[in-house]
């Protein structure tokens, strides 16, 4: 991990002694601590990774997650008592002038606690563009993990489509596709699976409920594994049935327009040029301005990663960065139509990573 | 929610005029936000709850969540573009001199965003202990959801039983147990499940693995379900076959001090006291000094809700808490027992919320 350490380090403009990823109670967990100390398992609230310019890094850790922190092959400060913690990081934070902090991952009161345990004339400077900018880039084993939470994903898929029928509930469809993930090895789902039948596909954020599945409906499925630590995203958009000439119609336009985006996704393109590609395609049909939401956004040890595409984003793509490419049309009252994938920017160009069958697939 | 937000404001010292909960990014999501809100759906990334001190409330939202900020019935403040939050923040914000922040679930960057848009003059206070102490003390609403969780989840370990047998993997264990919970109504598991066989079990944080289920192991299976965006949290330790004397007398150690505890776990009484009545039981044996973690937690939105049980605790235990009692002996290379049930404080004492059987199970 000494070359994730240092990428952070070198993003940083100022010179810096330290940077601590300090980690509060669940869910105020900052998953950069992952990222730079290569651990993939354990939950570690209350435990901190300290990291140095050389590139070596430090736990601070609970002896609750002693077995897991051993992993990482990294020297360990293994607190059992609530009243060592502050000796700790007295002791740990002691010399330094210049420490860095992931403000958009840490506490303020994390903050504060390490402000009082620092010596009196430490400046503390936040660092989260740097770590951003150092998670956005994937390397090899970040892609590897990546790759699999996608097939997991999308095998889980085609395995749940059989089980998807009128009288079915969304929320036993949600059910169904997290079992296939978990028993085709994920550790679990990346965020809570939507799946959004009818009109409720019309909410982009909604997530899955009692309403049953009805003949000529169609149906918002939105879904990813964690693999490692690592997140995929993957949306689908089936029918009850055979498609009507409207729904039809819908699903070609956004298909078109995720194709589109997908063109533009090349190292040196800003984001903002493809969330524009596939926008162009859509408000140029009757579906103007039902596009509610941006293109996509980053996928990595969280599944919005930092970086994103949208109307505005001068993001500028560089080779290895993994982003989703998720148009839709939302009809209020109808329904909704979302097709995503998860795509690794290679030199030649956007790589879809999930391979879920990408059709309309009637069910 | 007006009691709830009142409640808050009561258990501030200061006179404050305005309290605001914001969330980042997943996983940086303030509970409170639903706590103060009512709200039991939806992600909320970038929202805020405005709370005042007459115990109304305002929910600044996106637009992709609006559906689900609307069933609150609260004003709603919805932006749809990404300029939009700063200027509303500063329309909020004016006129305002004493704010209050949820420090335990800002972020630190959040923090820095609120004072760059507030009046000059305006102070911020923490009000995180406010908040835990309304918290920790659950009403009718919490409680019903609460009771619903422990309900699924029991009724879910009962019918995972029959599927734990040798040569099954600890993660299949955990995939079928969130199915079942999934299925009867959860809206997913509360926290990561455990399934910790043989030697695994005597990590008190490990999750679930490859490693197959063999003949003789102790498995300690420590899940829980959301419902209603509310956690249940137990576990339960299971033999595979005829158990050993010394499996035995492990269950039988901690059960008692699982009793012992819960004897203790009625208003008034301090968390150290409740913690050192099992303590001293496992301490009295051969398994002394193997009791390698704090007694119990508060449970509520969170799974780590806030207050803790455990040997310096202070807390001061009132009706309507909901606390877990979760004993445990960790045997290094042999295994672990551990049992805990989630608790409703009541004025007769300790009730078990969970049901699922307490004995020795052999599967």
């Amino acid at each position: 991990m000494r070359e994730r350490v240092k990428r952070i380090f070198k993003n940083v403009d100022d010179h810096l002694d330290l940077i601590v990823l300090m980690n509060s109670t669940e869910p105020h967990i900052d998953m950069s601590f992952f990222y730079a100390t290569g651990v993939t398992d354990g939950i570690f609230e209350g435990c901190a990774a300290w990291l140095r310019p050389d590139g070596s890094a430090e736990i601070m850790t609970s002896a609750l997650e002693e077995q897991a922190a051993k992993k990482s092959g990294l020297p360990l400060h293994i607190f059992r008592h609530r009243e060592e913690p502050a000796k700790l990081l007295r002791d740990l934070l002691r010399g330094h002038r210049r420490i860095g902090v992931n403000a958009a991952e840490l506490t303020y009161e994390a903050y504060t606690r390490l402000r009082k345990y620092a010596p009196k004339n430490a400046r503390f400077l936040d660092v989260s563009e740097a770590v951003v900018q150092a998670r956005l880039v994937k390397d090899a084993t970040e892609i590897e993990s990546i790759q699999k939470a996608c097939d997991i994903a999308s095998k889980s898929f085609e395995e749940t489509l059989a089980f998807i029928r009128p009288g079915v509930e969304e929320a036993e469809v949600a059910s169904e596709l997290v079992y296939h993930m978990q028993k085709n090895g994920a550790t679990g789902p990346s965020f809570r699976t939507i799946v959004g039948s009818g009109p409720n596909g019309a909410e982009p954020h909604y997530t899955a409920g009692p309403r049953k599945i009805e003949k000529g409906d169609l149906i918002v499925i939105d879904f990813g594994s964690l693999y490692r630590m690592y997140c995929s995203d993957v949306t689908r958009t089936v029918v009850v049935g055979p498609p009507s000439e409207e729904q039809r119609l819908m699903f070609d336009t956004v298909a078109q327009a995720q194709k589109a985006a997908l063109a533009k996704m090349r190292p040196g393109t800003k984001g903002k040029a493809v969330d524009a590609a596939a926008r162009a395609l859509i408000d140029a049909t009757k579906y103007k301005g039902l596009f509610i939401h941006g293109l996509g956004h980053s996928v990595g040890l969280a599944v919005h990663d930092g970086g994103a595409l949208h109307t505005t984003s001068e993001l500028v793509l560089k080779s290895n960065m993994v982003m989703t490419d998720e148009p839709g049309v939302y009809v209020p009252g109808f329904g909704g139509v979302r097709i995503e994938d998860t795509v690794l920017i290679t030199p030649k160009g956007g790589q879809y990573m999930s391979s879920a069958r990408r059709e309309l697939l009637e069910v």
